[in-house]
């Protein structure tokens, strides 16, 4: 008898009907004799609507009493998901995190699941039952409520998977699995069957939202294998697990691109050591995040020109900063806007030589100028204008076969 | 230092402005250096939609589900509540009945509050702190989450001021006190400045929907201090009291009346013992509630009349059950509806003799006639045909000196 952990997200849950289908989806599981836990967000809007409740009451809101507040909504969803399954003449009940409890670490809002009390729960299933658990929270040790953070529900499921044993962790949300490259973008993607935690990883990092960097760390380390797949349409998802059984050779996995990313050079910095510190220190403090770096050889062991990439969006703040930075002197500045990060996943490159040629030269045979270089062990990255994305995109999804 | 407990309904925190607004009721209290404590319901509307939700999820929806949701709504307006508090730079947190704990006892959705925890929450008090706590709700020795059906707010304030030794415990609501008689119908109408329990369970069982009897009756048997205020205007309010303290001599304290009464005559039934057990046993069964009874003495030892007052509402459903109850015989059925029962309440009465015959001789000045009469010790009730009853509220009024 195999053990399944659903998780659905907020729009899977997002209305009365939406409901009234999902039970539908977890009875599918229950009646091919499965012993079935569930996982609920809370019904998508609900959360949005207590954040602004929170926003009108103080522009300083609380953490404490936003978790109180916001952590509402699972428990509204848990109990109506509860009661349709009773309705449904299934044996069900709501779990709210405390009752379990569920045990977290860490501040408010961003707190991170530490354990789960499952003796009660395990019996509960043991003897047919179908519990319907909040996502996305918890308590710490003063029991308090707290909140795990956004998508918080998918790391609900997958740490609940790893105290349960469960053989499978099935995340339901919108999108029907994870795609070689954005199907909105490229008409040829084609859903991925099998991705490694790490490809997921580079994936989700690089801006596929499917599922949260963090909710997949979780599942890599637990190793817990979590299926992706849509409530509303019927077929089979993407397998996010760290099982080499039955992989193809493909040796990209994916392909991912950002929009609006800019690039600043900094031309004639005075080298010194604990110079990248000095210019990165004031825009970490204003949370502006700093993706690629590349720092050019100092010419006469005396000034280096330093270029990073940012968001397009902190472009004028990042500009101030750097102007207003008394601990170092350059000769210029120079800012580019509209640019986009390019990035080929696969596990397959580490023991594939010639990858990165291939990638140059696919992008050169459409002659599309790179502006920046970044690799990792499983992925490349390349700064290319943002007009000619999609056609980077194309060239190389063909490339590496993905079409 | 004096210790209040201030109790919120649903109007007064029912939006954000308002919830401003009571924040601000709360912060005069802390400033004349009282220990406060604070329970509210749930914003209004928002237990509505819940139940709305429940309802088109089930229409036999698990009661202990029902709990788990629509216990959320007071979850959310004390955390909006405490943020607001401490915005305002108040020590404030909200505490959920679980944190407490608030156990109950009894079923699901109509439990009653056994016991407080308030070990920490006398130390928060002390220290300064604002506990804003979740009224209506609490949990059951399985740790599931029960209410204690509407207007159980009340009760969890007062409860909690008993726990707490309030001084006092003043519930904010929509009205600003209760009246000798209902203000919207009789302009002359005066508010009551103090009442007994007695006094108040009467007039709240005969339609003065200020406070629920059961609330009242908690208050008299923990002999706990209650006044009701209006948290939209400026006024003094009502103060429900056992003290008999600086009372006037008054012997009528409020006039109630109902609206919509029937009135059922069974004539000629064969009289035996447990005859009216069991005309009113299927009338119970099937939730009607029969208020004034009155029987004829046997004419003969072998036939009795006997009539009885029922909701208007109730009547048809009344005369198929009656008509198809095969364990009683009788002559003739008869209806009246159209008819109101107008009560005068006071403990004045008790050693005051005269008051029937007083109510009586006024209403007879006004040529209205009185169909059933019924009297307990500190008050008199009297069915009129509700074409009458705004004459005779006023006649009353003034005869018992409340003008």
């Amino acid at each position: 008898m195999k053990t399944v952990v659903l998780k659905f997200g907020g729009t899977s849950v997002g209305s009365i009907d939406r409901i009234k289908k999902v039970c539908k989806i977890i009875a599918f599981y229950k009646k091919k004799k499965n012993r079935v836990a569930v996982v609920s967000s809370a019904m998508s809007g609900v959360t949005n609507e207590l954040v602004n409740k929170s926003k009108s009451i103080s522009n300083n809101f609380d953490k404490a009493e936003y978790d109180t507040l916001v952590s509402t909504g699972e428990q509204v969803s848990c109990a109506l998901i509860a009661g349709r399954l009773k309705h449904e003449g299934f044996k069900s009940r709501s779990w709210v995190s405390w009752q379990l409890p569920i045990f977290t670490e860490g501040p408010h809002s961003s707190a991170r699941i530490s354990s789960i009390g499952i003796k009660e729960l395990s019996g509960y299933i043991k003897t047919g039952g179908i519990p319907v658990i909040t996502g996305f929270q918890g308590i710490g040790k003063d029991l308090r409520i707290t909140t795990i953070g956004r998508s918080g529900s998918d790391a609900t499921a997958i740490i609940l998977a790893k105290f349960l044993k469960a053989d499978e962790c099935i995340i339901y949300t919108d999108v029907d699995g994870v795609y070689t490259t954005d199907p909105r973008d490229y008409k040829k993607a084609r859903k991925i069957k099998k991705i490694f935690y790490d490809e997921m990883l580079e994936m989700a990092s690089l801006g596929s939202k499917v599922m949260q960097p963090t909710s997949v760390q979780d599942a890599k380390l637990n190793n817990i294998d979590v299926e992706v797949k849509s409530s509303f349409v019927k077929s089979s998802g993407t397998l996010i697990t760290g099982s080499k059984k039955s992989f193809s050779n493909q040796i990209i996995t994916g392909i991912s691109s950002t929009k609006n990313d800019a690039k600043i050079t900094i031309v004639g910095v005075k080298d010194k050591p604990g110079i990248a510190a000095s210019i990165f220190r004031p825009l970490s403090k204003n949370l502006i995040n700093v993706d690629m770096v590349v720092q050019n050889i100092s010419q006469n062991g005396k000034e280096t020109d330093l270029t990073f990439t940012i968001r397009a969006e902190d472009l004028k703040k990042t500009e101030k900063l750097i102007k207003k930075n008394k601990s170092i002197s350059y000769k210029e500045l120079s800012f580019d806007k509209g640019l986009s990060k390019v990035s080929i996943i696969g596990v397959g490159m580490i023991t594939t030589p010639g990858i990165t040629y291939r990638m140059f030269k696919a992008l050169s045979s459409k002659k599309i100028n790179i502006l920046v270089i970044s690799t990792s062990e499983i992925k490349i990255s390349v700064l290319v204008s943002a007009k000619n994305v999609k056609k980077a995109v194309a060239v190389l999804h063909k490339e590496f076969k993905l079409d």
